[in-house]
């Protein structure tokens, strides 16, 4: 842990449509959680409207302050897909037809109706000077530009290429969680939590509350890049819950 | 529209259970759904960690830049519920016990076992100067200062203040969405949804594309603050559709 180097990540989640409330995200999560197993710590996330100026603007903030950053949503055939112009506005470069890119659709279409039509080649468009990040399904690939990683919208299609990129990049430690749940109020047990905090430098633990079937409980998240001290703390910390009069649950509830 | 006030908020979302992906975030969706009926649009989403330093600087930057600005998470009893804490910062005041917000404590946990201890009585912190955010089915209240609305992260106690708050936001009129589906690969109709938003100045239309059962689809959602302009516009779609051999399905599939 200490003088060991952390590794962050940036989030961009492009789509008019998760911030009217039609669509509920689920990339955030599934990259948090890839993140953590490739030892990157997801630093923040911003959503962000379909508009070319915001998308470049929010890029250049968050690419220069963490180690990559992702972005997913926009990069299909529609007049509304605009990532990629949005991405060579941030670079200040001109997007162009990746030849790769259009050998790949030129594949995938030869056989389909229509084949490759103009609205297809521009899932072909890449700012100038970025490579392709592989979709092992599906035809269109994703865009790796600097330490920028353009990933689809739809959450199958952006977990092909998360699993092309799996392992491929540098990072730390992954963060080890520990949950031990309790059929407790948490501010039965709000001084426990802190004391057993201040006990062990290096974890962090979260309480998360819920109500569920006429009763309260929580479960209690202890985090550390030590996984044997995330698991020593997870113990001491069922102990002193037990204690205190309320029954562990390993695992969480 | 033309002419008309537009009235915009941001969401911090903040809490290290999202960005470690242990937590589906739904309050997203939520919030963003309700502004909308309240004519406001959501302009941004922030995902922040539990960090005095990094929540105070991300309330100030938007505060600032829109009409409204709304939070989720950490207002609990429990060390790591510090969003109170990190909005005096941000205002530069003092964190005080808001006589009202502990009248409504004494009351919730004056039948309860241990009554109010000093872990509940922190959900009755506040930073000097703010008021409530009246939560009609539990104890602990939201907290509004300024122009920053401070909900829970509980996504039922977040709608449970969002309640009372309906109807009490100065906004405009909200954005229609008439969507419209049809099964057809979209990159096949990317031309004419381009034509059909050209042609219809006020109106943006979004294209979410989806694989299920084996056959492509997508839905076509057009929005606009004028709902008979949406309508008429769904209805030109409909019938470019229909006569490029695609069925439309009003509604969406």
């Amino acid at each position: 842990m200490s003088g060991q180097r952390s590794w962050t990540a940036a989030l961009v989640v492009i789509g008019d449509e998760i911030l009217s409330g039609r669509t509920q995200d689920l990339n955030v999560a599934q990259v948090a959680s890839w993140l953590n197993e490739q030892g990157i710590r997801l630093a923040e996330v911003r959503i962000v409207p379909d508009d070319i100026g915001r998308i470049a603007e929010t890029v250049n903030a968050l690419r220069r302050s963490h180690d990559y950053l992702f972005t997913t949503g926009g990069i299909g055939p529609t007049h509304d897909d605009i990532t990629v112009d949005a991405m060579a506005a941030a670079f200040g470069v001109s997007t162009i037809i990746h030849p790769d890119a259009r050998r790949i659709l030129e594949d995938y279409y030869r056989d389909r109706p229509g084949g490759l039509t103009d609205a297809r080649l521009r899932m072909a468009r890449v700012p100038e000077g970025a490579e392709l990040i592989p979709n092992p399904h599906s035809g269109a690939p994703g865009v790796k530009m600097g330490n920028v990683y353009i990933l689809a919208g739809v959450p199958n299609i952006a977990a092909n290429m998360l699993e092309a990129l799996t392992g491929k990049l540098e990072g730390g430690r992954p963060v080890v969680s520990v949950t031990v749940g309790a059929r407790a109020a948490e501010s039965d047990v709000a001084d426990l939590l802190r004391e057993t905090e201040d006990s062990n430098p290096g974890v962090a633990i979260g309480s998360y509350p819920f109500f569920r079937e006429g009763r309260y409980g929580a479960n209690f998240v202890i985090r550390s890049e030590d996984g044997e001290l995330a698991r020593r703390t997870g113990d001491e910390l069922s102990s002193r819950l037990r204690e205190a009069g309320y029954e562990p649950v390993e695992g969480g509830i």
